[in-house]
């Protein structure tokens, strides 16, 4: 099977797995493990912030922000279609009791007009602004890359107002490798970012959280509390520091997979692939050839080829360190016999 | 002043206040007011609902509705500037811990489609969509009469997927007064349904929920919960009970006189009637007139007469029982001699 | 019937009635309701704080205080049987996401030792001490008075965690008339106070919470969430007033009735009551007449006796503005003849 | 250093290593993990469940059976001192919404009177009883067993007033090995069960939460909700099927050593060993030497030992698998030589 539903189904490397294998340990819960210490510093540093905090999966991370950032009756704006909003079942409202307002973006990127304006005054109805999210690349546009001048003019407007932000970048590094800018360029305009360490990255298991000092001080409650606090973490977070050590670089390959894949399904006749492919998804349009997504999906399916829902004629591909440019040319003739 | 903000600045007329001198009351904790009954028996008669609960202000009814018939991690969809939504303090999520979806609508009618397409289907990924609300009529709408033909289509929806349906009717009555069509043309479709005995029908304090038996026994819980179980309760609820079946009719003046002031505020020069003012509420732009919606409501308060911001440039006229038609003249001319 | 069921049975008098009948009002979600401004001032002023806000009940006062004064995940220190912790339903957890600790009490009154022995370190482990409540006089411990050396020692244990302390003094004023103690004696050992109107005081509807110039103004959007926010309420506070101006005083001669009937109920022979009565609450033990608490109950309504069931064998009696000296004298009669 | 601190300080042993480098794993978000899988069906097995949940730890398992099991105003029953009230951060308030009733135990067991005084009635000012949990062995008990006996007679109750039971069984397997009863002596008498893979069994990293179909798909989503939906989790899942499956039976030595270090202290004048040593836990006093468990603990650190406090005088010592025999026999030596 060529599997192209997620970079999530990434197995691990060997390095990874001897890496485990070999993890000096210690019980994390005491702040002992000296291998997640080092996944931590790591981390931080590449992301320019003082501190950082290992999470078992980007949910995780990203539901320790909100919960560290807000107060109960806070409003947090978000992409109208963020994975924080969408996929993460009302988790900010069931544990942070904050509501969501969503701003509709363009490929991923929310309008800094839009942002402001949708920020809350002082009065009693109101509830207070409490966090911006901005998710970057963004998965439901595609894995659109949310531009270093987009995410300065949000964060801008949220500093003008007090008002703290938050970078989902479960695939930031996706983003630093196309644009070949440096880390700092996207996280200067953050309080706390969020990254996996899994996906494209390839570590089985893991998420890190980035921020002030006070902050992951604050934030490794919440994560005791979500049950987050581990012991022997260096275990998973050995697989994870080889993920951040060798893995950033080789994700320009799942790009140029991803450019290929583009032209052959451009090529097929009813196939249109509508988003701008910036990283490693390619969103096409089925509708055309007269199925939907499911039917879309299962005829692949049967012709070896495993691709995601998106949408009721939307179909995702997503490549990863785990399918080759040699199954991408499979998937072009496959899709040739087929259609 | 001619105060013009809102239809909640309505004073309690002789009868309310002779009303509740005379009441009989108890202790309703006891379920031993008889003033308060008789209000939630004609409430839930009028409303077509097997049961009614007094509650002290409409945001009070709709958080129980909400708390009543959600859980935690559920999704809520509503309409974006519903008053659930805009005017409550993001308690819905503060409380019931479910996260809000709004569906922008035209004139504060969601399209049945939308509404159908938000609701999430089966995945550990999505929150349960838990309830659907409606405004009608709709504030920020202007007063807009959401029809019972959207309800119903609306309702339907709902039905199909198992999701009930609340209604913030907090001026329910005008759409009933405007529309003249019977109560229940509105009210069959939903679970249940939210009414202010303040606004414009004029009584001090307080709000009805009403829906099934079961539904009000667990609402009584909630009610409890936020400090809404009251004791001699039939102080309130006797002038409510004056409001509920004196003034609902009358509502209709309210209504020509909203007309009266959209053909005055139409006639000056540069000030544009926005909404179709299909109630008591009337907006206009008064972009053209070079102000800010600040600097033309200081304006008016200086010339005696209050209005409310509602935007930058828009401003929002509510007639109600304590403005008359002489009144309504008084702000022709002094519009005329001002501008 | 002589219903001595609780003090919240009472009606409101006829200066009451008069006073709602004749009260000044406004919309007081503007701040536009003189009558309860002035509530609101005279009840800071009693109690010695900054300011004060008008609730619609000692529930929604009690919540809002925990609401404002915590952090979800907080612990908040109570005596085992108070209000907050037994009567409310659990929503300080629905609502404000705090665990209840509680401490056994003598008389109602928590061992300052106790409570500085729960007050938790610093420990990923634990939830932070957010909150210690005072209840005084305590209802379940039979209306006891926590005496001022009480509260002043839990208050500088407090303090030296700088844990705020909040006071569910429902019936406070209780306390106060019969220890002859200024209200200060009580109040200034506790950052916030919430008091009842309705009760022993008489009037039909409110409470009062009283803290610092900056709690009630968060105070203010917590009420506003729990729908407590009111439109002319002045009809409501006018009665409050009445009850607070002219009410406190004579609380004595409830305290007085009470002590008329600890001797009546002592004078029978299986009956036994097991509280101090400080107050105007008397806990009588019917274990040795073979009776359940539900029995002997039911056997005074049978004879024109309204009392409440306390515990399997416990029975609570409550004097109040309602019941006379003459019906005191009565209750003896039909327990004479009864028993 | 001689690591008495707690059982959780473990590392992996070569074959857990091993396993993990050698596991088959795929993508857990799918259902995709061949590793996970079996160790949940191990698990819901061994515990007589009808299906089991791998969890990242005993608190996110804990936390979400409490999620799971109640809604928001409920209150749940457990012991004074149990994990899930003392050491969870008060995360069951914070997420669940639910209020904690102590009850006192014996040895770490409540009085099934107790708990059925505690359950409360229906009435709108008591919260719904919702859950009842037991732990077994009991940590701030010092290990103890809870018996059978007394976990029937608990759950009787329950099934009586239809609230479920929990047991939060972080060291359940300590409890089997001791009294040499099958699990489902334990387990028969609850709706679900926690167990940890690390702690006595020596995984790194996790626990598995059992119940049954329906509880476990919903348990599912709370686990989502709180980060802990893993991608390839076979990884520590490989580890914890290790623990699981040649860890349980060797639990006895480290009872016999958790005997040996009783009698080693007991010799010991002015230390007192305070629990009953049921398993792994040995809790001594330390008053009588004049010590400050704090100076107690720093001296034996000097002197290679380390150890737990846990009270102003108590220190608690933890036997585990990677403590061997001849280290206790040196800590008796330490102990002769320092004291």
């Amino acid at each position: 099977m060529i599997d192209l539903r997620s970079d999530t189904v990434t197995k691990p490397t060997d390095e990874m797995r001897k890496a485990s294998f070999e993890a000096v340990v210690g019980d994390d819960v005491y702040g002992e493990d000296p291998t997640v210490r080092r996944l931590e510093e790591t981390a931080a540093k590449l992301l320019g912030k003082e501190e950082a905090l290992f999470v078992t999966s980007g949910t995780q991370g990203n539901q320790i922000a909100v919960l560290t950032h807000t107060q109960p009756g806070n409003e947090i704006l978000l992409e109208a279609e963020s994975h924080i909003f969408y996929y993460e079942s009302g988790a900010v409202a069931a544990f942070a009791g904050v509501q969501t307002r969503t701003i509709p973006g363009e490929n991923g990127a929310m309008d800094p007009v839009l942002v402001e304006n949708a920020i809350r005054g002082e009065d009693q109805h109101f509830p207070e602004t409490g966090l911006i999210c901005v998710e970057n690349t963004h998965n439901r546009a595609g894995g659109a890359i949310v531009s270093p001048e987009n995410m300065e003019a949000i964060y801008k407007v949220a500093q003008k107002h007090s008002v703290p932000v938050h970078v989902d970048g479960a695939r930031l590094f996706n983003a630093v490798a196309a644009s070949k800018l440096p880390i700092t360029a996207f996280t200067n305009h953050c309080d706390t970012v969020q990254i996996c360490l899994s996906k494209g990255l390839g570590a089985p298991v893991g998420s890190v959280i980035a921020g002030s000092k006070d902050f992951i001080k604050r934030a490794r409650k919440w994560r005791k509390r979500l049950g987050g606090g581990l012991r022997q973490v260096g275990i998973i977070a050995a697989p994870g520091l080889v993920a951040l050590e060798t893995m950033r670089e080789r994700l320009v390959e799942d790009h140029d997979k991803a450019q290929s894949l583009k032209e052959i399904l451009t090529s097929v006749q009813g196939i249109k692939v509508i988003n701008s492919v910036d990283t490693n998804i390619v969103v096409a349009d089925v509708k055309k050839l007269g199925l939907t997504s499911d039917q879309f999906v299962q005829t692949l399916e049967e012709n070896g080829i495993l691709a995601g829902g998106f949408g009721p004629t939307l179909v995702r591909f997503t490549t990863h360190y785990d399918v080759s440019s040699q199954q991408i040319n499979e998937v072009a003739a496959i899709l040739k016999k087929v259609f």
